[in-house]
């Protein structure tokens, strides 16, 4: 097998324009799907290619942060890297002057997740397996190694990582069958804030007849009327099996939330998503008594394992939807994915990167951790821009054979 | 009176070398004191300056948001501006395509902070006044018109803030006095982390000759004995009746925070400082309850006003130490400060300004808020570099006089 040792590394902006109204939401109006991109280069045929999302401009800042913090990873070969991944995260995370614009949040940590994300695509390549499979040939301890515990301390040891991990060995033929059927998904297409009422009730029915048993909704509408009335279009085109999901981009506070909310439980929604301010903990435990029974989900703004934590801890979310393309990357993802499989919550990624990266980490977490395969969120918006782009069909995910995290951009 | 237009907006980085040892803590092993600069020019002799700190490299990256996220500023008058910049101050914050870099941290607030800090210091030059005047002259309704009050709703309401203003205007004259008697200063630089324990002593001796009834070691070594030994000579060099405060920097877990802490008790300390990651509320909280006693000080890497109400509610720190060069600026300082005064708890700024803003900010507290006048930072490092550098005499900041926010850089 040849040694891949990480000769060069170049950084990039992607940015790719969207039809109207796709993506938009109540708070980011006029979104532009982007990635900051880290490139490994070995001198051979194999490129590790790690993604971070943001939305347009500014994702120069990120490619600008990687510049600097991925330097020492030059001259590193892959399985030695990978060897003792927690400690270089560690390292680039605690960087002693960068760490200032953080700690562990914002530009520097979306450039930690860009840096993460392509050793472990080089990796699988090294390996020629996909990212999924990469995980699941794993040791316990060799999964251990790729983890950042810090802070964790009071609520996941490493005693913890490790006895998850074997508790849950017993049951991974018997789950292993989803590699064949294929990872349920859903539909966060059909409703976008600036879609027509009429084009909301005919991609629900689109969705429906496409196999999708789960689909959501954009809310957070000055006018909650406007929420409310479209959330009834959605409940009944998708009739009254289907899980329909609202999502508010954090446009309410904390009294409207609870009374919207309970508004919203009319349509039995199967969770309420980014209610508030995502940095709101004690606003998100507060609102999960309140509107109890209904569900709420959170992740896409959590930026660390630590803020997840304290949800998890407090018990402010029932989803949580870490993204690995947010959060420190694909190592960071699998720590949290560990806590809240500690604290028995399912991990129900947001995806930055389309499904792309989190269509493998789903599949570790069911298999390997024995989380519930509730679902996996499905953005269409960029499929012709990657080389191997997910393939969801009959609303499911059909499992990526390729090598690598399928992060390969044309 | 003329009219104070900004024509044009340069933004530059200001990094300053330190002397060996200076600013170093735990987890900050080389800093490099730094500011992201906005200047806000107006064709007259009047400049707004604003600043961010940060630690040297990065900086570029914090001045880049600023390039973009200043830009409306542009052919605004300042009076006009300051009218209503509580909307300003959201409009730059939710970016419909920046916010996602945070939302509301990391560089991208970083960059608000600078902006709106040049704002304040135009404004206060423009009027010919200190900051500390500018302020103190506005009545309750301009002081709500400069705040961003959103995801306080549960907490602070625009009534609440007219109402604390309104309350504490009976002591203002008394606690005027103040201006004259100069407001107590501390001294943060007598124990930095890898001075010698003779340094730290002679140090410590050196601040009680000087006025100071004071000031602060670095703890959170590796070795916690180093640390106890360490405390044990501020407290011996300092005598009993002085305040001395241990600053962790983050470098303790939840579990070692609470045995180190029980341990630092003996020494009497007025606060413990940073003893884990700034994101972890519900830890802040659990050490509180672990070590009364023993109070908590925390806020220089808490980014905003929600993750303050956070720590407030869960009643996680007593005192607050806001930084307006941190958090998006003298706007969300006023924010954090009225939030902190509803809930009883002191606000005792961390100074990444080095004081020099910060000094006319605990004035306005003090008097126009009614907070008690605890003491404030004092960091002389960078006292060559500022036009009018902050006069601390006999252990008390002397009021400044001049027009402006005291962030002119020579």
């Amino acid at each position: 097998m040849p040694t891949f040792v990480i000769k060069q590394i170049s950084i990039r902006q992607a940015r790719y324009p969207l039809k109207p109204g796709e993506g938009a939401d109540a708070v980011h109006s006029i979104p532009e799907y982007a990635y900051a991109v880290t490139e490994l280069h070995t001198g051979l045929p194999e490129t590790g290619i790690g993604l971070a999302f943001t939305l347009g401009p500014g994702t120069d800042l990120v490619c600008s942060a990687v510049e600097t913090l991925a330097g020492p990873l030059v001259g590193r070969e892959i399985e030695e890297l990978m060897a003792d991944f927690g400690r270089v995260f560690r390292q680039i995370a605690d960087h002693p002057q960068y760490r200032w614009l953080g700690p562990h949040k914002g530009v520097v940590h979306l450039a930690l997740a860009s840096i993460t994300n392509a050793c472990f695509d080089l990796w699988a390549k090294a390996r020629q397996v996909p990212l999924w499979k990469l995980l699941f040939d794993l040791s316990p301890e060799q999964i251990l190694s790729l983890l950042d515990l810090s802070y964790l301390e009071d609520a996941l040891q490493p005693s913890d990582v490790i006895s998850l991990l074997q508790a849950n060995h017993a049951g991974r033929s018997q789950r292993s069958s989803i590699l064949a059927s294929g990872y349920p998904g859903y539909d966060t297409s059909v409703g976008w804030f600036q879609y027509s009422d009429e084009q909301v009730y005919t991609n629900t029915q689109r969705a429906v007849a496409a196999g999708f048993t789960a689909m959501k909704l954009k809310v957070g509408s000055k006018d909650s009327q406007r929420d409310i009335r479209r959330a009834r279009l959605v409940r009944q085109a998708a009739g009254p099996q289907a899980r329909i999901m609202f999502d508010a981009n954090q446009q309410w506070t904390l009294p409207q939330a609870v009374r919207i909310c309970l508004d919203l439980a009319e349509m039995d929604p199967f969770w309420i998503e980014e209610p508030t301010h995502p940095d709101d903990v004690l606003a998100h435990q507060a609102l999960a008594h309140a509107i109890a029974p209904v569900r709420i989900a959170a992740g896409e703004h959590i930026p660390n394992r630590i803020l997840f934590k304290n949800f998890i801890q407090a018990r402010a979310a029932h989803f949580i939807q870490a993204d690995a393309v947010r959060v420190g990357g694909i190592s960071e993802f699998l720590t949290i994915s560990l806590l809240a499989r500690k604290y028995g919550l399912p991990v129900v990624p947001h995806v930055g990167d389309m499904g792309q990266i989190h269509q493998h980490l789903v599949l570790f977490n069911h298999i390997a951790l024995g989380q519930e395969p509730v679902f996996l969120e499905y953005i269409p918006h960029l499929r012709d821009y990657f080389r191997l782009p997910a393939q969801v069909e009959g609303g499911v995910y059909r499992t990526p054979q390729e090598p690598g995290s399928s992060s390969d951009l044309l």
